[in-house]
This record gives C-alpha cells, sequence and structure tokens, in this order.
C-alpha cells in the first residue's frame, strides 16, 4: 500500500520549522508567525494552455507552477510559508514526470524559504493539470491590496515587458525577494503582479482603486524579448504593444506617492535601476497615454482567458 | 475587462468574519483565532474519474468537490475556515458549469461555516477538472494525526460502509460537526477519512502509528447501499467485502483507548447509535479478522489510484 511516489515525496521534501505535519497525514499542520494574517493564493496551469509537456522541460514546468503563486504573494508583500501540489497525471510516464515536477519545484521554494506540505497526486487518461496553493503571512494591516491606489500616485513597475513567450514565461524569478524589502522601506499604496499583460493587470488595478492611470509610454521598459518576437515575427506589432499586452511577465505594478518615491529613491540610489516610473494615477477612469499635453485613450489588452476569482 | 463570471462570484459569494480580503485580489488575507495552526488540505477531482459531467448533477459534483476537502478536515479535527476554488472548465457551456458547481458548493460550504475565499478560473478543450484547498484551523497539539493510535486501543467509526457507488459519494455529509463535537468530549488518539476503502484506510492509519489491527468483522455496519450493489452485480462480491474496499465512504476511522471508551459511551450513550466499535489496534502489523480465538489475515483493498501526499 506505500507506493513508490508516496515514498520518494517523503524522502525528498525537506522539512519546514512552520510546517508541524506535512506530506502524508489527511492535512498539513502550519504555524504561522506571531499574530500574522494568513494569504493564500491558487493557480491551476494545463497542458497545452500553459505549458506543453514533450516541448517545455518539466523541471521549469514544475517552476513555473510554483512561482505564479508566489508571484501573487509578492503582489500581497507576504512572506512565503508553504504550498500544497495537486497533480492530474497522464498514466503514459505519470510517474516520473511527477518527480520532475517537484525537482523542478523543490529548488524554488528553498529558494522562496517555502515548504512544500503536501498535495494530491492522481493520474487519468487527460493531459497533465497541476494546481498550486500557496500560503503565506503577513502582519496585519500590511498587505499590498489592488484597491489602495490614490490619485496622484505614480506608476512604478519592476523589471521589464513583452515577449515572455521566448522563455520568460517558464523561467520568470517571483519578486518575492523584493516585494518583502521593499514593504520594509517603502509605503506602497497598491500593488498587482502582471500575469496577463502590464497594461490589462494596471486597469485591474486601477478598477479596484477606481482610478485611472496615465502613462508615458515612452518609460515603459521593454524586455529585449519584445524586441525580438515582434522582429522575428513581422506581424506589425511593436516592441511597447508586446510590452503593454503580453502575459506571464510576473512583474510587480505598485502604487507609491510621488513624495515618498522622492524620499525612497534618495535613501535608495541603487533602486533606481530596478523600478521604474512610467506613470500616474488619477481620478479619471481608463488607460490614457501622455502625448505633449494632451492625454489619448490607451486600451487595455492581455490574455482574459484566465479568470481570477 | 470586468467580465460576468467574476461579477457573479462577487455577488454570490459570501462574506465570512475572517476573511479580511476575499476574491478578486491577488490572493485571500485571512484571519486565524487567536493561537490556532493553520490545517491545510487539497483535492483534485476529474471528469470521468471522480463524476461525470452530463450524467451527474453539476451542483453535486461542485458538493462532492468541497466536501471530500471538509471530511480531510474532519479527520484532523480542524474547524474549517475558508476555501479555495480552481476549476478548468470545458469551453462548451463553461461559464454556467461553474455557476452551477459554485450553487453546489456554496450551501455545502454555508453549513459547515466555511467561506470560498476565492480561486482561479480557466477553461480548456479538455474535460473539467476542480480543485479544492480547505484552510482550517486547530488550537495548537489538539489536531488527529494518523500516527498516534496506540496498541489496544479500539477501532471506532462513523456511519456505514459500502456502496457509496450508487450515490453517497456525490452527497455525503463530511463528519466535520461530528469531528469538532466528539474533539471536545472523547480523547481520541488518532484518525483518519475513509476515501479510499476502509480497510485500505485503516491500513494507512495502522501503518502511520506503527500497529496493526484484529477486526470483528461481524460487527461492520455494511451500508445498504452494499447489499444493494452486491444483489444487484450478482459478481459474487459480499455486501461485508463492498463495506470493506469500497471507496468514497467519507466516513471517520478514530483510535480511542478502551477506558476513555467506556468513560464516553457511559456520559453520552446516544453516541452508541453513532459510532461503531468494529476491532482493536495491535502490535501486530497487518489487518486481521478475528474467527474464534484466532487470526486470520485480511487483505487490504481498496481505490489505489489516487495517491495522496
Amino acid at each position: 500500500m506505500e507506493n513508490d511516489l508516496l515514498r520518494w515525496f517523503r524522502e525528498t521534501l525537506p522539512s519546514h520549522r512552520q510546517v508541524l505535519l506535512g506530506a502524508g497525514d489527511d492535512a498539513a499542520v502550519i504555524k504561522l508567525s506571531e499574530g500574522a494574517n494568513l494569504v493564500a493564493t491558487t493557480d491551476m496551469l494545463m497542458d497545452g494552455v500553459d505549458f506543453r509537456v514533450g516541448e517545455h522541460d518539466p523541471l521549469q514546468i514544475g517552476h513555473k507552477a510554483l512561482a505564479v503563486n508566489l508571484s501573487d504573494l509578492a503582489a500581497m508583500a507576504a512572506r512565503p510559508v508553504a504550498a500544497l501540489v495537486s497533480l492530474c497525471l497522464p498514466r503514459q510516464g505519470g510517474e516520473s514526470l511527477a518527480k520532475a515536477l517537484y525537482q523542478g519545484m523543490i529548488p524554488t521554494a528553498a529558494q522562496y524559504d517555502m515548504a512544500i506540505a503536501g498535495g494530491d497526486t492522481n493520474s487519468w487518461d487527460g493531459p497533465l493539470v497541476i494546481n498550486v496553493t500557496a500560503l503565506g503571512e503577513v502582519q496585519p494591516g500590511s498587505e499590498w491590496r489592488r484597491s489602495g491606489a490614490r490619485a496622484d500616485d505614480l506608476v512604478f513597475v519592476t523589471g521589464s515587458f513583452g515577449g515572455s513567450i521566448l522563455g520568460k514565461h517558464l523561467t520568470f524569478p517571483p519578486r518575492v525577494h523584493e516585494a518583502l524589502w521593499l514593504a520594509e522601506h517603502l509605503e506602497v499604496h497598491a500593488a498587482i503582479d502582471v500575469s496577463d499583460g502590464l497594461s490589462l493587470d494596471l486597469a485591474r488595478l486601477c478598477e479596484a482603486s477606481g482610478l485611472g492611470a496615465a502613462l508615458q509610454l515612452e518609460k515603459i521598459p521593454v524586455a529585449e524579448a519584445a524586441m525580438l518576437l515582434s522582429d522575428s515575427r513581422q506581424d506589425g506589432i511593436s516592441p511597447l504593444e508586446h510590452a503593454l499586452s503580453d502575459g506571464e511577465d510576473f512583474e510587480l505594478i505598485l502604487a507609491v506617492s510621488p513624495a515618498e518615491a522622492a524620499r525612497f529613491v534618495g535613501e535608495h540610489p541603487e533602486w533606481k535601476q530596478r523600478l521604474t516610473e512610467i506613470g500616474r494615477f488619477q481620478e479619471t477612469a481608463g488607460l490614457w497615454s501622455i502625448e505633449g499635453d494632451h492625454l489619448k485613450p490607451l486600451q487595455p489588452r492581455g490574455w482574459e482567458h484566465r479568470l481570477d476569482s
């Protein structure tokens, strides 16, 4: 009744000081830090939609399945604690696929000081489905919500955008370390991670905050991959359009007041390279591009199929 | 960018006093009770394996997806707090299917005082996949583990067993209320829920506790459905064999010392009807049936495809 995969899990999954009871019982028991609130998020990834088994390295698929959830914790400024992993494996080669997926997840979990505390492993005649639930913690009231941006706050982003399909969508580093450091050193009014496209996720943050935003398009950090994609496809979609609408950059958008931003970059000039100011929140709803002294409507674009609830 | 389903979630999901931030942000924020530890479990259910879309009522499928997780919380004596629901919907009719699944889950969540705090809704060209993560809480040290049974403890079970395929597998009540009440009134050394078969799950509890168990087979509560199934199939599998090996009863197995059991039924005679003593744990490993004054080996049987980690 003991089976190979279960034994492999027990031997392979590292222990974690906050996981009092891990894989192998009906549920995991986890101790949060004193006074902390629980932050919980879940994401389901499917073969043929979010990755392709046979084309992509299963270690990278495992990394991605965990990292998309870590990115959600980062967007809340939550410290990762534990993950639960559900797999629906194709019958053919399912066990070795499961091990490879875990071998992709385990180093990523370790990098962000997170346990893999349990899960549910199944097989069927269909394609691979992975669901990861990530559990983190925040001190009460210190989470970054989408709804906290204020008019005249500046729009900051980490990293660069566009062309993630060339590889970053599988290998990206979730901005957990950046978020936890920033949460201690910068007053952030609101945040979201860019899973479905810079303009689309910014529009979601705007809507949650009851605001709009005006962007200086020339300031948007366009990834080299966006330029490569635009060059190679020759389909008339510019690198900037890729940066605005490609999904899966997994960078953060932050809302910060101008005075706080000035103080912060004065004290921490090294962050000038890591946070880019791309625009400003405003009372007028919608997204706009700043063209000289007037605003032009900007249609939010991105990946709309995944409907986070 | 606001879509119908997301709006429907926001309008339909009830609020909960412990959910500080629910569906609609990057993650949920949940406040556990003072000093409590988090209990977390996850289960993935697939069309064609755990239910059949088109054959089974989607409200019942929704109930089942949540209730299998509630059963895991019950097996830990954990109080339910919140659930996260991931759906992978077939493109055809996906939105109305999603609503029906939620309409099955919402009353069940309410019945056990649990929030649906968020999730991830996707569509694809494959069959329906549902993953639910259930989050509960226990006071430190008070969870029921599989590993705590002691030699000479009695084996108790709730309810009756076998034939769940005739309907109970979709409509069963998870034993949450029973577990929470028992945790306050009875010293339970170990517990497990019967998801894969009475004998198989008892064998798992035995293995986790480093023990075996000897059963009085004539005392095992055989469900009426097990008799119906045996009658209708005429395949030579007796009602008792169904009770021992059919999966998805979602009853509890409990280990209780003889003295504590005697005290408990003395003080709470009404529980004589609700808890059945079926045998005894022992140092000798394996499952055994008590036949007169000797023991006969009993092969654990059940559903082995779902490999809980």
